[in-house]
């Protein structure tokens, strides 16, 4: 049995509100024809505030690619370390525990991969698996758990350590001004997030199962351009829409499991806009309270990529659920892919003893929530 | 039981042979302070012919990084379904049977990943697992292998593509005249591999366990520096003394199964250059001989990076194995890492009919050559 234990998510210093962020445009493109449209998109995103890894100033300025993948690799190597420290220390495991690192990133890019650094510098021991993955965008942090519970499949009893390192901002492109690039710019954001499975013990999300879904034909829908200037994100108008195709994918692997994705106990959704949150929920027939750590996470940091389902889990940690609450992990992203998987919730001993009391009085859906470990 | 089954290798058909490379190296850099020192060392790789995907007036002009990762997903997108089909054949499945795709390429870069337009237009199930891997380099062939070995056994019976695609050439920089670079320029080369690991049945290597090195502190001696121009390789001169402290972690990995390196039925190595081969059969205290099938891939194709294991180990299916053979492959690469499996063969039935014969006679080492299939 795997178990994702608490994540810990690290945002920048500087923020930039929402107002401020509508302000910017308006000055930037006072003359752009769709502009009236760019700003109610971008209030429509619900997003009241995001954290950048520069000054707002040097966030716009572009210094060419190799400058912006130096400050990557630099901020990466500067922040990395603390929030893998406080995974691990979640987790009650130490660095010489962990069989494997999956690291998923992909707003920068480094080769060898910064696990190497990790490695070296964090006490990793020298023969952890390195499983870094660039290329799958917001889906990789569904990917991320995917994979880690693949691993503890194969190698039960191996702990994995999940690092998602998205430093959006370092992918603004100051010349891209097409409607779903002014959007981007006002919807991503900059985090760190942290996660430990552990193969056994641990307090979390229990894994059960996990599957992929490629939505035929939808490959230019969430992409980049690869240039000079660096890697350029291209949003189709028609990626708010795809919760109807994506929804059935989660029906089928909830129902191979004998479960109903409409009635599950917690969701962490990734928050890829408010449209996703809201048809999910719609095609999913859940109320839409269900969704209510992703939307927190986006209203407060924004679209912060792969790290979006850490931080919607973290949230969840500290609401706390009862042992066994049965629950849905989802990453959407470029493919357009989904990354999901099922899981009950392994909760500390304190709160076991208390779900059983609770299932003597026949009361398992209605325990109340448990103590903030 | 996971069985990497027979490599389909496919080479451009232009090509550029020893003596055009050093006539190149003359041509280009004749004022070159050690243009001596560079074309006895190129001399020393014993790549006698390398093949590419443009012809050489095309490679040796930079038009551009997003040029030239327009050419990296065309090729890649014109080349890649026939090598997958035959990869397919030779294992005897269908598209519909591979449960996830392992793509590794270090050599251009594509978000959603190749996977995304291999389950769109080439067959897979919607539902395949995609498992890009960009950041490992050479060492990607060994990562390929382990990560797909890895997923047959978290999910017994499932089957794994693998994919390697390396365009080098394409990471040609002008620019770049220091001795490591004018060293490379005239050893890598261009490939594509694919092959099946197949979860049960299945003739070739048949995986028994694998395991990931990282040779501390030494990260920086191969390494991309990501600029405007794309990927500049980055090769420091002691990479080549690296055997020294790589092959305990074989001699390791092999202990741990009870297995002598240096005394194995076959060896599918990396072939970074001709000083790997000769330090590693030193250290593993094998004859030279027992590499002969990365030299040979050394000698026609150069180094073609993450593809290398796979066409040496595509030799070794045409020369043939008893069943029960007992073999080790190993990729290495930036980090610097080194992957590696252990495994023995799995022969074809015809084959284990004459390997039981020749065990009646107490000749299990020295089996004959099987027939091709």
């Amino acid at each position: 049995m795997s178990v994702l234990c608490r994540p810990a998510v690290w945002v920048p210093e500087n923020t930039i509100s929402m107002e401020e962020t509508l302000a910017l445009a308006r000055r930037l493109h006072p003359d752009h024809p769709k502009l009236p449209l760019v700003l109610r998109m971008i209030q429509n995103t619900g997003v009241a505030k995001r954290h950048l890894i520069q000054p707002i100033a040097s966030t716009l300025s572009h210094p060419g690619f190799e400058a912006r993948n130096r400050i990557y690799v630099r901020e990466a190597r500067s922040r990395i370390p603390d929030v893998v420290k406080q995974a691990l220390s979640s987790a009650e495991v130490t660095a010489r525990d962990i069989d494997a690192i999956v690291f998923v990133s992909c707003t920068g890019f480094a080769m060898p991969p910064l696990t190497a650094w990790m490695i070296n510098e964090l006490g990793f021991r020298s023969d952890t698996r390195q499983i870094p993955i660039a290329q799958l965008g917001c889906a990789a942090g569904g990917t991320s758990v995917n994979r880690a519970h693949d691993f503890c499949r194969a190698y039960p009893g191996s702990n994995v350590l999940i690092v998602a390192c998205e430093f959006c901002s370092l992918c603004y492109q100051p010349d891209d001004t097409d409607v779903g690039s002014l959007l981007s710019d006002g919807l991503f954001g900059d985090a760190i997030a942290a996660a430990v499975m552990r193969g056994s013990g641990g307090t979390g999300m229990r894994l059960l199962q996990n599957a992929s879904h490629l939505v035929p034909d939808t490959e230019d829908w969430i992409a980049y351009e690869v240039k000079a200037t660096g890697f350029h994100f291209r949003l189709d108008r028609r990626v708010p829409g795809t919760m109807n195709v994506l929804a059935p994918a989660l029906h089928t692997l909830a129902g191979a499991h004998g479960w109903d994705a409409s009635k599950l106990d917690f969701y962490i959704i990734h928050a890829g806009g408010p449209r996703i949150l809201d048809d999910l929920s719609r095609y999913l027939m859940v109320p839409p309270v269900a969704f209510r750590h992703s939307r927190a996470t986006l209203t407060e940091y924004g679209n912060i990529a792969s790290a979006v389902v850490f931080d919607a889990l973290r949230r969840q940690f500290d609401e706390g659920l009862p042992e066994g609450a049965r629950g849905l992990l989802a990453g959407f992203g470029p493919g357009i892919t989904a990354e999901s998987s099922l899981g009950t919730w392994s909760a500390p001993d304190l709160v076991r003893v208390g779900r059983q009391a609770a299932s003597a009085d026949g009361l398992l859906a209605n325990v109340s929530p448990v103590p903030r470990p």
